[in-house]
């Protein structure tokens, strides 16, 4: 997968294929003055690109395809565990202020919650905030009562694409997604987090995808 | 700009030129069994996105220029006007309980500052999170003591690219920049705030970029 800066003569020859489609090699020849074997490889180029394309005996026209975008191909191709990062697990009788704690220790701005080394919800600076406001004890009480509790947690898995991380992020409005393994005792479906994804490692990709490297 | 999607024989060449190279058009030719004039389209689009050099009387090689990246170049045109969001602004006399309310009222990771119209700081939900634990009587403390102040507040203007901002959010680890106009008091530099980017506008970008548009 490679990028192509088009040619002055390269633009030229879209211009006029615009403007007179479909048209032959021979005519565009005539009409930029040059032989049409000179204008063969640029000819490849547009319609190897997709940019025009070449009608059988009827000439070139102006391909109304969308070209293939790499930036897209680019993004689709980035898997969530290229991006993960480790998640801050805590204990469901883990304490409201040791969660806090946690969490600022670590300084993250979501604590995903755990019972028997099993997902069982997350919470965010935003619910620890609320519960700080409401007078709450939060020496007494245990961070299992005040998370979002499964199965209202949205999550991935570590083959999943990045695009879908950041679409689930955006769709439901949070700022940290667990990632997960999926194994099954008898038909339950248990989850183990074994990493995350935050807006913070798309903010992270984001640069790395803009770095001159 | 657009993208090229190597064909099979592209990339037999490019191989081919890896393990022989500098190689020549006919040496090519004679390898893969096609007339050098069957090759030359091929290699114009190889030399022209800059995956070959053709280097005169000696032959192609496998081109060390890193290959223009249309991601990257993607990336750095797109603007901070692009993205940003309305900033939530309170005042600097605004009490901390009314400004939390404004935080959970609009939704928003970070309040913006100001006094008089004038930017003059930014407090995010780890503040006030911290200032809740604290112990703090958050009816009577106003925003502006709690605040993390200028010039200690990183910004961004409407005309930078959208990497830089994203680059100071990770480079400064905050959730959010101010978006600001400046202007002259005589030689003292006025702020005026007229946007917020932060990780929430990177990550909305990022999912429209994986779009199939």
């Amino acid at each position: 997968m490679n990028i192509i800066k088009l040619s002055p003569r390269q633009e030229q020859i879209i211009k006029l294929v615009k403007e007179n489609e479909p048209i032959t090699s021979e005519k565009l020849a005539s009409k930029l003055n040059v032989t049409r074997a000179a204008l063969r490889p640029d000819l490849a180029v547009l319609t190897m690109t997709n940019i025009l394309e070449a009608k059988p005996k009827v000439g070139y026209i102006y391909s109304q395809k969308p070209s293939y975008s790499l930036v897209y191909d680019y993004i689709r191709n980035i898997k969530v565990q290229d991006i993960m990062s480790k998640p801050v697990v805590v204990d469901e009788n883990t304490t409201v202020y040791d969660a806090i704690v946690h969490l600022f220790l670590n300084d993250v701005g979501t604590l995903f919650i755990e019972n028997n080394g099993v997902l069982t919800g997350a919470v965010s600076r935003k619910d620890f905030l609320k519960i700080a406001m409401g007078g709450t004890d939060m020496h007494k009480v245990p961070v299992g009562i005040i998370m979002t509790r499964m199965p209202n947690i949205v999550f991935v898995e570590k083959e999943d694409n990045a695009y879908l991380a950041a679409h689930k992020i955006m769709e439901h409005e949070v700022d940290s997604l667990p990632v997960v393994e999926k194994s099954y005792n008898g038909a339950k479906e248990i989850l183990r987090i074994v990493g995350k994804v935050s807006k913070t490692n798309i903010t992270r990709l984001f640069v790395k995808m803009g770095e001159n490297s």
